[in-house]
């Protein structure tokens, strides 16, 4: 999958990646995935629900993953944030 | 499953959640599902990679699942809230 179905979600409002994805997928996109790091997944998460419940109802979330990530911080140490992927694709039925 | 081995994640320290989760398992449980709703997902995602990376390396997530779910405020009215399951459980290999 090419890195132009990832939608990377942040601290903007939720509609803005729920959008994203919509346009995403009326491109003709199979797949989208969002990432999101920390306090952001929440947001992933109400941005996938969006999408599949109220704009695109033929399509499901496929697969959730998590993983933890290392970040340095100011001072040289590291810190670990977790983060999710949230694949969105078109219900195979 | 029986309910018991469900932990709810709310707004105590993320530990809490952890210690909860590796009791559980340590008492003899096959599997532990963290849910949470809203804000609180996050603290979910990182128990589960803190037990899995560094309490209970012989566990992993089997399953992640999300939902909205209808919650009635003070007024009457009805706002929606993205829930999250994750399921815990020994690895088969």
């Amino acid at each position: 999958m090419a890195d132009d179905n990832v939608v990377f979600v942040g601290s903007k409002e939720v509609m803005s990646y729920v959008l994203a994805v919509t346009t995403q997928f009326n491109e003709g996109s199979d797949e989208v995935v969002l990432k999101a790091r920390g306090v952001a997944i929440g947001r992933a998460v109400d941005a996938a629900e969006i999408v599949r419940n109220r704009f695109l109802t033929d399509v499901d979330i496929l697969d959730i993953t998590t993983k933890t990530e290392e970040l340095e911080d100011e001072e040289g140490g590291t810190s670990n944030v977790s983060a999710m992927s949230i694949t969105l694709g078109k219900k195979s039925s």
